[in-house]
Protein backbone atom coordinates (compact mmCIF):
# COMPACT_ATOMS: atom_id res chain seq x y z
CA UNK A 1 0.00 0.00 0.00
CA UNK A 2 1.08 3.70 -1.01
CA UNK A 3 1.76 5.71 1.71
CA UNK A 4 -0.38 9.02 1.10
CA UNK A 5 2.11 11.79 0.73
CA UNK A 6 1.62 14.53 3.56
CA UNK A 7 1.54 17.30 2.84
CA UNK A 8 2.53 20.95 4.61
CA UNK A 9 0.60 23.03 6.89
CA UNK A 10 -0.12 26.91 5.74
CA UNK A 11 0.75 29.46 8.59
CA UNK A 12 -0.41 32.89 8.36
CA UNK A 13 1.48 34.70 11.20
CA UNK A 14 0.48 38.36 12.11
CA UNK A 15 3.29 40.27 12.84
CA UNK A 16 1.96 43.50 14.83
CA UNK A 17 2.80 46.97 13.89
CA UNK A 18 6.46 46.64 13.53
CA UNK A 19 8.10 46.74 17.00
CA UNK A 20 9.47 42.84 17.09
CA UNK A 21 8.36 42.79 21.00
CA UNK A 22 5.02 42.82 20.27
CA UNK A 23 5.12 39.73 18.42
CA UNK A 24 2.95 37.12 20.44
CA UNK A 25 4.40 34.29 21.89
CA UNK A 26 2.38 31.87 19.81
CA UNK A 27 3.89 33.85 16.25
CA UNK A 28 7.29 33.70 17.76
CA UNK A 29 6.95 30.40 18.69
CA UNK A 30 5.62 29.15 14.71
CA UNK A 31 8.32 31.37 13.29
CA UNK A 32 11.28 29.49 14.73
CA UNK A 33 10.04 25.82 13.77
CA UNK A 34 8.69 26.61 10.65
CA UNK A 35 10.77 25.90 7.38
CA UNK A 36 9.93 28.22 5.17
CA UNK A 37 9.04 31.49 5.82
CA UNK A 38 7.22 33.38 2.76
CA UNK A 39 7.18 37.58 2.84
CA UNK A 40 6.16 40.42 0.97
CA UNK A 41 8.42 43.43 0.05
CA UNK A 42 8.39 46.23 -2.15
CA UNK A 43 10.93 46.58 -4.59
CA UNK A 44 14.52 47.65 -3.12
CA UNK A 45 13.46 47.10 0.52
CA UNK A 46 14.27 44.72 2.89
CA UNK A 47 9.95 43.76 3.68
CA UNK A 48 8.70 45.15 6.71
CA UNK A 49 7.70 41.61 7.47
CA UNK A 50 10.67 40.19 7.08
CA UNK A 51 12.70 43.14 9.44
CA UNK A 52 10.30 42.18 12.46
CA UNK A 53 10.89 38.21 12.32
CA UNK A 54 14.93 38.87 12.09
CA UNK A 55 15.80 37.84 15.02
CA UNK A 56 14.48 34.99 14.82
CA UNK A 57 15.18 33.56 11.69
CA UNK A 58 17.92 31.34 11.01
CA UNK A 59 20.03 30.44 9.13
CA UNK A 60 18.76 27.46 7.23
CA UNK A 61 15.05 28.86 6.77
CA UNK A 62 14.03 28.57 3.13
CA UNK A 63 12.81 32.74 2.52
CA UNK A 64 10.27 32.84 -0.08
CA UNK A 65 10.18 36.91 -1.38
CA UNK A 66 7.30 37.78 -2.79
CA UNK A 67 7.88 41.37 -4.72
CA UNK A 68 5.55 43.21 -5.33
CA UNK A 69 5.36 44.33 -9.36
CA UNK A 70 4.84 48.12 -8.75
CA UNK A 71 6.77 50.51 -6.56
CA UNK A 72 4.26 53.01 -6.93
CA UNK A 73 1.01 52.82 -6.74
CA UNK A 74 -1.62 52.55 -9.38
CA UNK A 75 -5.36 53.07 -8.48
CA UNK A 76 -6.91 50.11 -7.40
CA UNK A 77 -9.87 50.69 -9.77
CA UNK A 78 -7.35 50.80 -12.49
CA UNK A 79 -8.06 46.95 -14.76
CA UNK A 80 -4.51 46.85 -15.22
CA UNK A 81 -3.58 47.11 -11.82
CA UNK A 82 -6.27 44.34 -10.51
CA UNK A 83 -5.46 42.01 -13.04
CA UNK A 84 -1.76 42.67 -12.63
CA UNK A 85 -2.02 42.11 -8.72
CA UNK A 86 -4.29 39.23 -9.48
CA UNK A 87 -1.62 37.47 -11.18
CA UNK A 88 1.15 38.26 -8.98
CA UNK A 89 -1.33 36.97 -5.74
CA UNK A 90 -2.18 33.28 -8.38
CA UNK A 91 2.11 33.30 -8.41
CA UNK A 92 2.86 33.73 -4.93
CA UNK A 93 0.03 30.83 -3.74
CA UNK A 94 1.65 28.43 -6.51
CA UNK A 95 5.20 29.39 -5.19
CA UNK A 96 3.59 28.36 -1.55
CA UNK A 97 1.76 25.61 -2.84
CA UNK A 98 4.64 23.50 -4.26
CA UNK A 99 6.44 23.61 -0.41
CA UNK A 100 3.44 22.51 0.98
CA UNK A 101 2.71 19.90 -2.11
CA UNK A 102 6.65 18.85 -0.88
CA UNK A 103 5.27 17.98 2.43
CA UNK A 104 7.04 21.54 3.82
CA UNK A 105 4.97 23.64 6.57
CA UNK A 106 5.11 27.30 5.25
CA UNK A 107 4.76 30.32 7.20
CA UNK A 108 3.54 33.47 5.45
CA UNK A 109 4.63 36.89 7.33
CA UNK A 110 1.92 38.93 7.52
CA UNK A 111 1.89 42.77 8.69
CA UNK A 112 -0.22 43.71 11.79
CA UNK A 113 -3.22 41.47 11.65
CA UNK A 114 -3.50 39.01 8.68
CA UNK A 115 -7.54 39.01 8.79
CA UNK A 116 -7.87 42.78 8.66
CA UNK A 117 -6.87 44.27 5.60
CA UNK A 118 -4.09 41.86 4.78
CA UNK A 119 -2.24 41.26 1.74
CA UNK A 120 -1.17 37.23 2.99
CA UNK A 121 -5.34 37.01 2.61
CA UNK A 122 -4.96 37.38 -1.40
CA UNK A 123 -2.62 33.86 -1.08
CA UNK A 124 -4.61 32.80 1.97
CA UNK A 125 -7.88 32.72 0.34
CA UNK A 126 -6.55 30.64 -2.82
CA UNK A 127 -4.61 27.83 -0.97
CA UNK A 128 -7.44 27.68 2.31
CA UNK A 129 -9.82 24.92 0.25
CA UNK A 130 -6.81 22.51 -0.20
CA UNK A 131 -4.63 22.65 2.52
CA UNK A 132 -4.37 22.57 6.23
CA UNK A 133 -4.12 25.68 7.51
CA UNK A 134 -3.50 27.77 10.69
CA UNK A 135 -4.19 31.49 11.11
CA UNK A 136 -2.41 34.06 14.11
CA UNK A 137 -4.08 37.24 15.06
CA UNK A 138 -1.50 39.76 15.20
CA UNK A 139 -1.44 43.36 17.39
CA UNK A 140 -3.03 45.69 14.23
CA UNK A 141 -1.53 48.36 12.98
CA UNK A 142 -4.23 50.59 14.87
CA UNK A 143 -3.89 49.35 18.45
CA UNK A 144 0.17 49.64 17.84
CA UNK A 145 -0.63 53.70 16.88
CA UNK A 146 -3.50 54.47 19.14
CA UNK A 147 -1.42 53.24 22.30
CA UNK A 148 1.96 54.43 20.65
CA UNK A 149 0.21 58.01 20.30
CA UNK A 150 -0.88 57.63 24.18
CA UNK A 151 -4.55 57.43 22.82
CA UNK A 152 -7.72 55.41 24.00
CA UNK A 153 -9.47 54.98 20.83
CA UNK A 154 -13.17 53.65 22.31
CA UNK A 155 -15.43 53.56 25.28
CA UNK A 156 -18.60 52.47 25.83
CA UNK A 157 -20.90 52.84 23.70
CA UNK A 158 -18.95 54.69 20.98
CA UNK A 159 -19.15 53.52 17.56
CA UNK A 160 -15.77 53.36 16.24
CA UNK A 161 -15.33 52.66 12.40
CA UNK A 162 -12.25 52.05 9.91
CA UNK A 163 -12.01 53.68 6.88
CA UNK A 164 -9.67 53.28 3.80
CA UNK A 165 -8.04 56.37 3.08
CA UNK A 166 -8.27 55.15 -1.04
CA UNK A 167 -12.35 56.07 -0.83
CA UNK A 168 -13.62 59.03 -2.50
CA UNK A 169 -13.62 62.69 -0.36
CA UNK A 170 -17.52 62.50 0.12
CA UNK A 171 -17.83 58.80 1.07
CA UNK A 172 -15.21 59.72 4.13
CA UNK A 173 -16.53 62.83 4.86
CA UNK A 174 -20.11 61.07 5.48
CA UNK A 175 -18.70 58.14 7.16
CA UNK A 176 -16.74 60.57 9.32
CA UNK A 177 -19.96 62.27 10.58
CA UNK A 178 -21.28 59.25 10.95
CA UNK A 179 -19.49 57.70 13.86
CA UNK A 180 -18.03 58.49 17.28
CA UNK A 181 -14.22 57.25 16.93
CA UNK A 182 -12.39 57.10 13.50
CA UNK A 183 -8.96 55.53 12.02
CA UNK A 184 -8.26 56.10 8.51
CA UNK A 185 -5.71 54.04 7.35
CA UNK A 186 -3.75 53.79 4.33
CA UNK A 187 -3.15 57.56 4.17
CA UNK A 188 -0.09 57.87 2.16
CA UNK A 189 -0.51 60.17 -1.14
CA UNK A 190 -4.67 60.29 -0.43
CA UNK A 191 -3.56 62.47 2.44
CA UNK A 192 -5.15 66.21 1.33
CA UNK A 193 -8.42 64.28 0.36
CA UNK A 194 -8.39 63.29 3.65
CA UNK A 195 -7.83 66.68 5.50
CA UNK A 196 -10.43 68.25 3.52
CA UNK A 197 -12.74 65.46 4.90
CA UNK A 198 -11.82 65.53 8.37
CA UNK A 199 -12.37 69.50 7.75
CA UNK A 200 -15.54 69.07 6.25
CA UNK A 201 -16.86 66.68 9.08
CA UNK A 202 -15.54 69.75 11.53
CA UNK A 203 -13.35 66.48 13.12
CA UNK A 204 -9.55 68.13 11.88
CA UNK A 205 -8.98 69.25 15.77
CA UNK A 206 -9.94 66.06 17.13
CA UNK A 207 -7.41 64.17 14.34
CA UNK A 208 -3.62 62.77 15.17
CA UNK A 209 -1.80 61.56 12.82
CA UNK A 210 0.38 58.22 13.36
CA UNK A 211 3.15 57.65 11.20
CA UNK A 212 5.31 53.78 11.73
CA UNK A 213 3.68 53.32 14.99
CA UNK A 214 5.66 51.62 17.38
CA UNK A 215 8.72 52.00 15.26
CA UNK A 216 12.15 53.29 15.34
CA UNK A 217 11.72 56.33 13.86
CA UNK A 218 7.54 56.83 14.80
CA UNK A 219 5.75 60.22 14.78
CA UNK A 220 3.20 61.36 16.45
CA UNK A 221 1.60 64.76 15.30
CA UNK A 222 -1.43 66.46 15.68
CA UNK A 223 -3.36 66.73 12.25
CA UNK A 224 -3.42 70.14 12.41
CA UNK A 225 0.18 70.60 12.68
CA UNK A 226 0.14 67.95 8.99
CA UNK A 227 -0.52 71.07 6.28
CA UNK A 228 1.98 70.94 3.47
CA UNK A 229 3.54 67.50 5.16
CA UNK A 230 4.00 64.28 2.96
CA UNK A 231 2.74 60.41 4.33
CA UNK A 232 4.68 57.56 4.06
CA UNK A 233 2.27 54.55 3.01
CA UNK A 234 3.14 53.22 6.72
CA UNK A 235 0.33 56.12 8.48
CA UNK A 236 -3.28 56.45 9.90
CA UNK A 237 -5.41 58.62 11.02
CA UNK A 238 -7.00 58.86 14.38
CA UNK A 239 -10.01 60.35 15.68
CA UNK A 240 -10.66 59.53 19.45
CA UNK A 241 -14.24 58.35 20.92
CA UNK A 242 -16.93 61.14 22.81
CA UNK A 243 -17.43 58.86 25.74
CA UNK A 244 -15.80 60.17 28.71
CA UNK A 245 -14.28 58.20 31.52
CA UNK A 246 -17.24 57.45 34.06
CA UNK B 1 19.32 67.68 50.05
CA UNK B 2 16.38 65.18 50.30
CA UNK B 3 16.05 62.79 47.74
CA UNK B 4 12.58 62.96 45.40
CA UNK B 5 10.99 59.49 46.05
CA UNK B 6 11.14 57.92 43.14
CA UNK B 7 7.76 57.07 42.05
CA UNK B 8 6.26 53.80 40.64
CA UNK B 9 5.23 53.39 36.71
CA UNK B 10 1.75 52.34 35.54
CA UNK B 11 1.46 49.53 33.20
CA UNK B 12 -1.40 49.00 31.35
CA UNK B 13 -0.76 45.98 29.73
CA UNK B 14 -3.12 44.18 26.98
CA UNK B 15 -3.63 40.69 27.87
CA UNK B 16 -5.09 39.91 24.14
CA UNK B 17 -8.61 37.64 23.59
CA UNK B 18 -8.06 34.44 25.82
CA UNK B 19 -5.42 31.85 24.84
CA UNK B 20 -2.13 33.07 27.13
CA UNK B 21 0.12 32.20 24.07
CA UNK B 22 -1.27 34.94 22.48
CA UNK B 23 0.38 37.06 24.52
CA UNK B 24 2.98 39.91 23.25
CA UNK B 25 6.46 39.29 24.50
CA UNK B 26 6.12 42.50 25.84
CA UNK B 27 3.69 41.78 28.06
CA UNK B 28 4.76 38.61 29.42
CA UNK B 29 8.44 40.42 29.91
CA UNK B 30 6.68 43.29 32.14
CA UNK B 31 3.92 40.89 33.91
CA UNK B 32 7.17 38.97 34.88
CA UNK B 33 9.13 41.63 36.09
CA UNK B 34 6.27 43.84 37.86
CA UNK B 35 6.14 43.89 41.55
CA UNK B 36 1.91 44.52 41.91
CA UNK B 37 -0.32 43.03 39.72
CA UNK B 38 -3.98 44.44 39.48
CA UNK B 39 -7.45 43.15 37.42
CA UNK B 40 -10.65 43.28 37.51
CA UNK B 41 -12.89 40.27 38.32
CA UNK B 42 -16.58 39.47 38.36
CA UNK B 43 -17.76 38.36 41.98
CA UNK B 44 -16.95 34.84 42.91
CA UNK B 45 -14.51 34.38 39.42
CA UNK B 46 -11.39 34.34 39.17
CA UNK B 47 -11.01 36.90 36.76
CA UNK B 48 -10.48 36.71 32.98
CA UNK B 49 -6.91 38.59 32.78
CA UNK B 50 -5.94 36.96 36.04
CA UNK B 51 -6.23 33.72 34.65
CA UNK B 52 -4.38 34.57 30.94
CA UNK B 53 -1.66 35.45 33.78
CA UNK B 54 -1.83 32.64 35.26
CA UNK B 55 1.78 30.77 34.40
CA UNK B 56 3.56 33.90 34.33
CA UNK B 57 2.51 35.16 38.08
CA UNK B 58 5.31 34.12 40.81
CA UNK B 59 4.59 33.66 44.59
CA UNK B 60 6.13 36.80 45.52
CA UNK B 61 3.76 38.75 43.11
CA UNK B 62 1.11 41.53 44.95
CA UNK B 63 -2.52 41.03 43.56
CA UNK B 64 -4.64 43.54 43.49
CA UNK B 65 -8.09 42.02 42.78
CA UNK B 66 -10.86 45.09 41.70
CA UNK B 67 -14.14 43.33 41.99
CA UNK B 68 -16.90 45.04 40.02
CA UNK B 69 -19.78 45.91 42.39
CA UNK B 70 -22.74 44.38 39.99
CA UNK B 71 -22.76 40.80 39.06
CA UNK B 72 -25.58 41.69 36.51
CA UNK B 73 -25.23 44.16 35.07
CA UNK B 74 -27.55 47.51 35.13
CA UNK B 75 -28.12 49.59 31.88
CA UNK B 76 -25.49 52.00 31.23
CA UNK B 77 -27.76 54.72 31.62
CA UNK B 78 -29.00 54.24 34.58
CA UNK B 79 -27.39 57.06 37.00
CA UNK B 80 -27.09 54.56 39.98
CA UNK B 81 -24.72 52.42 37.48
CA UNK B 82 -23.25 55.28 36.56
CA UNK B 83 -22.36 56.65 40.18
CA UNK B 84 -21.18 53.13 41.45
CA UNK B 85 -19.13 52.99 38.47
CA UNK B 86 -17.30 55.88 38.93
CA UNK B 87 -16.85 55.44 43.10
CA UNK B 88 -15.87 51.95 41.99
CA UNK B 89 -12.71 52.96 39.42
CA UNK B 90 -12.00 56.16 41.66
CA UNK B 91 -11.04 53.66 44.13
CA UNK B 92 -9.35 51.17 41.84
CA UNK B 93 -6.88 54.44 41.18
CA UNK B 94 -6.57 55.05 44.50
CA UNK B 95 -5.37 51.61 45.12
CA UNK B 96 -2.76 51.83 42.86
CA UNK B 97 -2.09 54.92 43.28
CA UNK B 98 -0.62 53.78 47.03
CA UNK B 99 2.12 51.31 45.70
CA UNK B 100 2.96 54.15 42.88
CA UNK B 101 3.54 56.72 45.61
CA UNK B 102 5.20 53.77 47.44
CA UNK B 103 7.54 53.73 44.65
CA UNK B 104 6.19 50.47 43.04
CA UNK B 105 5.59 49.69 39.48
CA UNK B 106 1.97 48.49 38.61
CA UNK B 107 1.00 45.91 36.09
CA UNK B 108 -3.03 46.59 35.50
CA UNK B 109 -4.07 43.79 33.49
CA UNK B 110 -6.58 44.20 30.86
CA UNK B 111 -8.47 41.99 28.45
CA UNK B 112 -7.55 42.19 24.63
CA UNK B 113 -6.18 45.44 23.58
CA UNK B 114 -6.55 48.19 26.72
CA UNK B 115 -7.50 51.86 24.61
CA UNK B 116 -10.17 49.72 22.75
CA UNK B 117 -13.38 49.21 25.05
CA UNK B 118 -11.38 48.76 27.90
CA UNK B 119 -12.09 49.11 31.59
CA UNK B 120 -8.81 49.82 32.41
CA UNK B 121 -9.12 52.92 30.92
CA UNK B 122 -11.05 54.17 33.85
CA UNK B 123 -8.25 53.91 35.90
CA UNK B 124 -5.72 54.94 33.43
CA UNK B 125 -7.47 58.10 32.58
CA UNK B 126 -7.71 59.03 36.65
CA UNK B 127 -3.50 58.48 37.09
CA UNK B 128 -2.15 59.39 33.46
CA UNK B 129 -1.29 63.10 34.43
CA UNK B 130 0.20 62.07 38.08
CA UNK B 131 2.69 58.96 37.07
CA UNK B 132 4.90 57.96 34.58
CA UNK B 133 2.71 55.37 32.42
CA UNK B 134 3.53 52.80 29.89
CA UNK B 135 0.37 50.59 27.75
CA UNK B 136 1.07 47.56 25.92
CA UNK B 137 -1.56 47.02 23.29
CA UNK B 138 -2.86 43.40 23.08
CA UNK B 139 -4.43 41.46 20.70
CA UNK B 140 -8.16 42.58 20.16
CA UNK B 141 -11.03 40.21 21.26
CA UNK B 142 -12.14 41.23 17.60
CA UNK B 143 -9.05 39.74 15.91
CA UNK B 144 -9.16 36.39 18.23
CA UNK B 145 -12.62 35.94 17.58
CA UNK B 146 -12.86 36.63 13.50
CA UNK B 147 -9.04 34.57 13.42
CA UNK B 148 -10.87 31.62 15.95
CA UNK B 149 -13.78 31.67 12.87
CA UNK B 150 -11.46 31.74 9.82
CA UNK B 151 -13.13 34.74 8.84
CA UNK B 152 -10.97 37.24 7.21
CA UNK B 153 -12.99 40.27 7.98
CA UNK B 154 -11.77 43.29 5.69
CA UNK B 155 -10.15 43.68 2.70
CA UNK B 156 -9.18 46.62 0.08
CA UNK B 157 -11.57 49.60 0.43
CA UNK B 158 -14.55 47.74 3.17
CA UNK B 159 -15.05 49.73 6.06
CA UNK B 160 -15.30 48.28 9.16
CA UNK B 161 -17.68 49.49 11.92
CA UNK B 162 -17.47 48.28 15.65
CA UNK B 163 -20.91 48.35 17.10
CA UNK B 164 -21.41 48.04 20.68
CA UNK B 165 -24.65 45.66 21.41
CA UNK B 166 -25.77 48.35 23.73
CA UNK B 167 -27.22 50.71 21.22
CA UNK B 168 -30.25 51.13 20.60
CA UNK B 169 -31.90 48.60 17.67
CA UNK B 170 -33.04 51.29 15.54
CA UNK B 171 -29.40 52.71 15.22
CA UNK B 172 -27.77 49.23 15.32
CA UNK B 173 -29.66 48.54 12.25
CA UNK B 174 -28.83 51.70 10.42
CA UNK B 175 -25.21 51.60 11.34
CA UNK B 176 -25.12 47.61 9.96
CA UNK B 177 -26.76 49.17 6.56
CA UNK B 178 -24.26 51.66 6.17
CA UNK B 179 -21.12 49.17 6.60
CA UNK B 180 -18.99 46.96 4.60
CA UNK B 181 -18.00 44.74 7.16
CA UNK B 182 -18.94 44.72 11.18
CA UNK B 183 -18.05 43.38 14.32
CA UNK B 184 -20.94 43.67 17.24
CA UNK B 185 -19.83 43.68 20.62
CA UNK B 186 -20.85 43.14 24.40
CA UNK B 187 -23.87 40.64 22.78
CA UNK B 188 -25.00 38.84 26.38
CA UNK B 189 -28.41 39.80 26.94
CA UNK B 190 -28.45 42.28 23.88
CA UNK B 191 -28.90 39.40 21.40
CA UNK B 192 -32.52 39.45 20.70
CA UNK B 193 -32.17 42.94 19.89
CA UNK B 194 -29.10 42.11 17.80
CA UNK B 195 -30.65 39.21 15.59
CA UNK B 196 -33.57 41.61 15.01
CA UNK B 197 -31.35 44.49 13.57
CA UNK B 198 -29.06 42.08 11.22
CA UNK B 199 -33.00 40.60 10.12
CA UNK B 200 -33.78 44.32 9.14
CA UNK B 201 -30.22 44.95 7.58
CA UNK B 202 -30.75 42.04 5.80
CA UNK B 203 -27.62 40.40 7.00
CA UNK B 204 -28.65 37.66 9.21
CA UNK B 205 -27.43 35.29 6.76
CA UNK B 206 -23.73 36.88 6.47
CA UNK B 207 -23.35 36.95 10.19
CA UNK B 208 -21.53 34.46 12.45
CA UNK B 209 -21.50 34.42 16.14
CA UNK B 210 -18.33 33.79 18.15
CA UNK B 211 -18.04 33.00 22.12
CA UNK B 212 -15.02 33.22 24.17
CA UNK B 213 -12.79 33.26 20.76
CA UNK B 214 -9.69 31.44 21.19
CA UNK B 215 -10.42 29.92 24.72
CA UNK B 216 -10.79 26.75 26.22
CA UNK B 217 -14.60 26.70 25.96
CA UNK B 218 -14.85 28.40 22.24
CA UNK B 219 -17.68 28.37 20.03
CA UNK B 220 -18.67 29.62 16.46
CA UNK B 221 -21.64 29.26 14.67
CA UNK B 222 -23.52 30.80 12.27
CA UNK B 223 -26.09 33.72 13.38
CA UNK B 224 -29.01 31.71 11.70
CA UNK B 225 -28.35 28.66 13.96
CA UNK B 226 -28.69 31.08 17.12
CA UNK B 227 -32.71 31.40 17.41
CA UNK B 228 -33.54 30.30 20.66
CA UNK B 229 -29.95 30.57 22.21
CA UNK B 230 -28.41 32.75 24.98
CA UNK B 231 -24.95 34.15 24.52
CA UNK B 232 -22.55 35.13 27.98
CA UNK B 233 -20.69 38.39 27.96
CA UNK B 234 -17.80 37.15 25.92
CA UNK B 235 -19.15 37.13 22.84
CA UNK B 236 -19.49 38.51 19.53
CA UNK B 237 -21.24 38.91 16.10
CA UNK B 238 -18.98 39.43 13.04
CA UNK B 239 -20.29 40.14 9.56
CA UNK B 240 -17.70 39.79 6.77
CA UNK B 241 -16.92 42.39 4.23
CA UNK B 242 -17.89 42.44 0.33
CA UNK B 243 -14.61 42.62 -1.28
CA UNK B 244 -13.67 39.63 -2.53
CA UNK B 245 -9.58 38.82 -3.32
CA UNK B 246 -8.15 39.76 -5.98
C1 LIG C 1 -2.81 46.79 3.78
S1 LIG C 1 -3.12 47.56 5.33
C2 LIG C 1 -2.56 46.27 6.41
C3 LIG C 1 -3.13 46.37 7.80
C4 LIG C 1 -2.57 45.34 8.74
N1 LIG C 1 -2.95 43.97 8.37
C5 LIG C 1 -2.99 45.64 10.17
O1 LIG C 1 -3.51 44.76 10.86
O2 LIG C 1 -2.79 46.78 10.61
C6 LIG C 1 -1.81 48.75 5.43
C7 LIG C 1 -2.14 49.98 6.25
O3 LIG C 1 -2.07 49.68 7.62
C8 LIG C 1 -1.70 50.84 8.35
N2 LIG C 1 -0.59 50.49 9.28
C9 LIG C 1 -0.20 49.26 9.59
N3 LIG C 1 0.80 49.28 10.50
C10 LIG C 1 1.05 50.58 10.77
C11 LIG C 1 1.95 51.26 11.64
N4 LIG C 1 2.83 50.60 12.41
N5 LIG C 1 1.93 52.62 11.68
C12 LIG C 1 1.07 53.30 10.90
N6 LIG C 1 0.19 52.70 10.06
C13 LIG C 1 0.17 51.36 10.00
C14 LIG C 1 -1.36 51.93 7.36
O4 LIG C 1 -2.46 52.82 7.28
C15 LIG C 1 -1.18 51.14 6.08
O5 LIG C 1 -1.51 51.92 4.94
C1 LIG D 1 -15.50 45.84 27.62
S1 LIG D 1 -15.22 45.12 26.03
C2 LIG D 1 -13.47 44.87 26.13
C3 LIG D 1 -12.84 44.71 24.78
C4 LIG D 1 -11.35 44.40 24.86
N1 LIG D 1 -10.58 45.49 25.44
C5 LIG D 1 -10.82 44.02 23.48
O1 LIG D 1 -9.80 44.58 23.06
O2 LIG D 1 -11.42 43.14 22.86
C6 LIG D 1 -15.87 43.49 26.28
C7 LIG D 1 -16.40 42.83 25.02
O3 LIG D 1 -15.33 42.36 24.22
C8 LIG D 1 -15.75 41.24 23.47
N2 LIG D 1 -14.72 40.17 23.63
C9 LIG D 1 -13.49 40.35 24.13
N3 LIG D 1 -12.79 39.19 24.08
C10 LIG D 1 -13.60 38.26 23.52
C11 LIG D 1 -13.45 36.87 23.19
N4 LIG D 1 -12.31 36.21 23.44
N5 LIG D 1 -14.51 36.23 22.61
C12 LIG D 1 -15.66 36.89 22.37
N6 LIG D 1 -15.85 38.19 22.67
C13 LIG D 1 -14.84 38.88 23.24
C14 LIG D 1 -17.13 40.84 23.94
O4 LIG D 1 -18.06 41.32 22.99
C15 LIG D 1 -17.25 41.60 25.25
O5 LIG D 1 -18.59 41.93 25.54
Amino acid sequence: MLKTPKVGTLRTIGMGPGDPELLTLKAARLIVMTPVIAYFAKRGRVGHARSIADQLLSEEAIELRFEYPFTTELSVDDPRYLADMGSFYEDCAGRVASYLDAGQDVALLCEGDPFFYGSSMYVFDRLRADYPHETVPGITGMSGCWTAADLPIAHGDDILCVLPGTLDEDRLTERLQACDAAVIMKVGRNLPKIQRALRRAGLEDRATYVERGTQADQRVMPMTGMEGETAPYFSMVLVQGRQRPR
